[in-house]
């Protein structure tokens, strides 16, 4: 049997390296269209600096946090490296470090093509709507191939040299540390960059969002690129390994035919992969088209391919089982749906922004209520969603045998982010477009150059609510299956102590509930600190921009010889962003020590359960509140309830402003906390398990 | 030994006698002070008689919703009436008719005397603090001593006539019933009143705060008393009865002593009340005193004797366990603990306040982030708080024997909820002087006395985040216990059925998960649906006041002989608060028992579990973050950040009136959410233990 998974290795291997030449392919296009306009390149040159700064030295401290974990794995993980099984140690280690540096490329290579894109597609704008957005979407492409492609072959390379699922979760905690950097960290970096611009740019001075007199404008710029290219490209890398790892180690601890069924972890995988390669290859725009329309088909059309394919092989693959695919459709389904539901909240041309909009007339607190109840409401129906794709995927597989169930939600799982690279593409082009718009107003290109990059930019705006929403739903399913993943880290620690096994959490054993009290707790406190982090982190931008606008002669009235010091805002955000990250990501990997040293395992399950309840919750709700809140201000721009300037606009720039931390910073970060809160305790069960307080 | 309770019934009914004696007594001697002043003496009566129109309307609506219910119950609950025990059906719905009458009658009384006591308290603040601040204490205490009287008159009533704690289900749910009307209803009420009269009055035509000229000005001062009288005093009416129920399930259903569990039930409310008044008789204000101080003097002094009082009856009355009084004591002491963490996040002397009130130098959008933020956090500590007060009341009780691990727990929410006689009684003082304050405008008291009348309010606002906490916590473990009411339930019914008993809720049982998710949801849509029933109902009253602006010759000009319709706009609040509570009523009820039919008694044991978690987390989110906003924008109309009509005070402004719906319309009615919720479930377990399409 073993020979039959080596098939699949093989599978992975090859659909990985074809993943990575034809991510090559797309970034020697991306190079080839021309740029030619001196002040785009002299502009995107210096976001793509920016970026390079910012992931410079986000990688310097990041290289000095895995080292010091990196060490502590290797001291006392799996077990204390002095009760014998050193090279399980020195493997994990390795595993982790793998972890970050796979994820730590594919987003290096994510911001490189997305720098080089933005001026690109801002310059082909002048030739129409076509051009313009193949180039931003091949761009997106190369991040969502490089990063499903090197999750793919890190796992399927870690478990083919160890054999051992448990040190998979090494690999997998290193791809949440740097998810949490990139995606905490970059979204405080672009939130900062952000706000400060606002708030000193439109605010004070009355210039338009993209003047290149505002010190703030080439940090706004890169913000785009190390929050949503980078961030996103690591939160996903990280929601796809963790989906994958938990499948195998659940698929490992049962009973029969776990070759099988790890294989067939990895046959959804190499399928899903091929069906993104597929989607991107056929992606196209009619010569008026519409890019959001383009960019869902394409989701739309991978998601069908996927399923044919899956269907296929468990028709023809010996131990492919159709509950499985049963349980991975469920998955991939409530995915879309989800997707829609977020849609229905967060898009201008249904009724919900306009509400928003309308009540924003009667001033800000108004615009600021109604969002807050609907980004309240909006939770609901993917709440509804994973919690019936759970049950639905539990039931479908609970035939199959012992652990099975929890097995099939492990599978809708890693059904939903199958076609990730897809998704990533679709969100990687938003920040493109983003960059793109903004260069063609810097570089002067025309009224309808600008009209164009608009039309591309909202469609990514739009597009990007329901990735958000699919990537939260993924996340959802995926940390059930680490809380099923977690109880098989344990049973498997209380067996080798030759202690009773544990059969689930009861919520009415008080161990739990107070674990799950705690944990419900964490993603606001988690949340709180990274917007209160972006305030302050903002407070000294603005100083800094402040400073520069009294010191540096001519700056405020337009001399265009006087040049504003873009670097000294990068640095700010950059400083700052980690600097305020770091407690944060302590705060909840301390929660989880305590909580188990306190409850031991049970208070540690209650705890995950708290975790993840709260955290889609609260994710849910700011991710669309805030989506509401940016699409309510641009539909009131377009000239709605008295347009630009008028008292629905200015309480509309409010809602913007509170929703920008909630739907970039803290919202989507949520995921990661999750994730690594997770991992962490997966990888500390067997401490947990032998000893605690009064567990 | 069922002689032995017959003691605790006698006990339980005399002090609920001298409960009422001195009720009445405080109520002559409130009656008694003087009313002179003509003007606060109309303004008076139009609060009183806008208080009554709603409570009127309130009640017929309440009385045919009622009706139904009582009518369902008849026919269905606790089984079928045609399967044979019509008698249980026929006590049940009589209890149930019962629970709504005693708490209407509370909160009718509690209003009565409310009303009694703004305006000589006004007056009386012409005199000086002392005076002023003893009406409304005793005032409040009224209503305290009746609240906490009816329920354990009732409570005792209800079990001794029927002897079976299942019946005691429907009496607490007629609470639940009334509470929901009450609390919801009057918080919708009160905030469309609230955030009408300040757009009209204070934005719009910039006159000061109780202007008579407004005609939403009485509305809002009805607001006060049905909101945070009528409302609050039907809410603990509610948590209290609901303690005492599901600690009597509990102790019903354990193997031995049940009797002398039962009698500690009632022994630990007959102590409570008799602490509470001991409490109030005692409470004393300096000439130039401190109110906040005195009101908190006085809930230390009520706990102490409680504990005093338990601990001497733990030692001298057969039965009566000290690991109970532990139990008992940790949750009351956590309670208080609880009161002073939620204290520093909302007094305007500690940092959070005078922080959230720098960042709004900066633009309401830091007003709303920064209040987001530390309301967030300050949902940590009571959740923390609840976690270790369940585990610590589980672990002292668990070597009782089986089951009495979770009567701990109930026990210690009995604890809790004990002193909620003082504590209804300084909640109750904050409306009354908070009415009196804009009576002492109205008349034309003069500077000093409306001084005065502010410390007096001020204090209330304090002392009300405090017990606002207080009262949160205590619903917390109260749902806890509830949650194993319901087991209990469960278990009957199965055990008639000839069914196999369950142990628990696990976790990884993915019907408990997916009741999890859905039950998450709840509290979150529940509070949307409030936030957004006061949004419609302030623009109903907002058009209506414009009209009578346009339309009543003189009213705009302040013209003497022009008189504003006030009872127009106390029918809008009214009519518009009932009407926008009930679908959000309806949808919990609606979702618990879709959750039962679907997935059965354990989905529904994850729905409520979920429940509680985020509705703790968001009540003390709102509750917190909208008392913050308050005392923020307070703290800057004190002459800080720029004082009064600085950017500081604009955006401090909008940030207040985000916090009134949070603080008090949602924030406050997801306790009562809660328990509706948790009661149905066991009201309905029988049939969701038997029959479901998954469970």
């Amino acid at each position: 049997m073993e020979q039959y998974l080596s098939i699949f290795y093989g599978l992975s291997f090859l659909i990985a390296v074809i993943a990575f030449a034809y991510a090559a392919y797309l970034y020697l296009w991306v190079k080839k269209q021309p740029l030619k306009n001196g002040k785009i390149i002299e502009v995107a040159a210096l976001i793509r600096e920016g970026a390079n700064t910012f992931m410079r030295r986000e990688y310097k401290i990041l290289a000095i946090f895995a080292s010091v974990i990196g060490l502590l794995i290797l001291l006392f993980l799996p077990t204390p490296i002095w009760k014998g099984k050193a090279v399980s140690n020195i493997a994990m280690a390795l595993a982790y470090i793998a972890g970050t540096v796979l994820s730590a490329i594919a987003g290096k290579i994510g911001i490189m093509v997305a720098s080089l894109s933005n001026g690109r597609s801002a310059e082909a704008a002048q030739k129409g709507i076509k051009p313009a957005f193949l180039i931003g979407f091949r761009g997106g492409a190369v991040m969502g191939l490089i990063v499903v492609g090197c999750s793919l072959f890190g796992v399927a390379a870690v478990l083919m040299l160890v054999g051992d699922a448990s040190i998979l979760l090494g690999f997998s905690f290193g791809a949440s540390s740097l998810a949490l950097f990139a995606k905490a960290g970059g979204g405080i970096f672009t939130k900062t960059a952000d706000v400060s611009a606002d708030l000193t740019g439109k605010v004070e001075l009355g210039i338009p969002e993209d003047d290149p007199r505002n010190p703030a404008v080439i940090a706004d710029n890169v913000g785009d690129n190390v929050g949503d290219v980078a961030g996103m490209g690591a939160d996903l890398f990280d929601s796809n390994v963790a989906a994958m790892t938990s499948a195998i180690v659940i698929a490992q601890s049962l009973s029969g035919g776990s070759f099988s069924n790890v294989s067939m972890v990895f046959g959804y995988g190499v399928m899903g992969l091929l069906s993104s390669i597929i989607g991107i290859a056929t992606a196209r725009i009619g010569k008026n088209g519409n890019p959001t329309k383009a960019l869902n088909s394409s989701t739309y059309v991978t998601t069908a391919i996927f399923m044919i394919l899956t269907a296929l092989a468990t028709w023809l693959v010996p131990g492919f089982s159709w509950r499985i695919w049963g349980a991975a459709t469920v998955g991939l389904l409530v995915g879309v749906i989800i997707g829609i539901t977020t849609d229905y909240f967060t898009d201008d041309s249904k009724p919900i922004v306009r509400k928003v909009a309308h009540a924003s007339q009667t001033g800000p607190a108004f615009t600021i209520l109604s969002g807050v109840a609907y980004g309240f409401i909006s939770a609901m129906p993917a709440m509804i969603g994973i919690a019936i794709s759970a049950l639905a995927a539990y039931k479908i597989c609970e035939p199959m045998g012992e652990g099975y169930a929890i097995f099939g939600i492990s599978m809708a799982a890693v059904g939903m982010l199958s076609i990730v690279g897809m998704i990533i593409s679709n969100d990687a082009y938003g920040p493109i477009v983003d960059n793109a718009r903004g260069l063609a107003e810097m570089g002067e290109l025309g009224e309808e150059t600008i009209r164009i990059a608009d039309e591309l930019d909202s469609a990514g705006n739009t597009v990007k609510a329901v990735t958000k929403g699919f990537s939260i739903s993924a996340a959802g399913l995926t940390v059930i299956s680490l809380l099923g993943a977690f109880m098989s880290e344990v049973n498997a620690a209380l067996a080798e102590a030759g202690r009773e096994l544990i059969t689930g959490f009861d919520i009415m054993d008080p161990t739990v509930f107070f674990g799950t009290l705690i944990g419900a707790s964490i993603p606001a406190v988690f949340s709180a600190m990274l917007i209160l982090g972006v305030d302050k982190n903002a407070q000294r931008m603005v100083a800094e921009i402040h400073r520069q606008f009294r010191e540096i002669k001519g700056l405020k009235e337009g001399d265009p010889k006087a040049k504003p010091e873009y670097d000294k805002c990068i640095d700010i955000a950059t400083t700052g962003a980690l600097r305020e990250l770091i407690p944060a990501g302590l705060m909840s990997i301390l929660a989880t020590v305590l909580v188990g040293m306190i409850g031991g395992a049970k208070a540690v399950g209650g705890f995950l359960l708290g975790n993840i309840i709260s955290g889609l919750l609260l994710a849910l709700f700011m991710s669309n509140a805030g989506g509401l809140w940016d699409n309510s201000k641009k539909y009131v721009e377009a000239g709605n309830e008295g347009g630009k300037g008028s008292t629905a606009h200015k309480a509309a720039v409010i809602g913007d402003t509170v929703g920008d931390p909630f739907k970039d910073t803290a919202g989507p970060s949520i995921n990661t906390q999750i994730t690594v809160v997770s991992l962490v305790a997966s990888l500390l069960s067997a401490i947990f398990a032998t000893f605690s307080l009064f567990g």
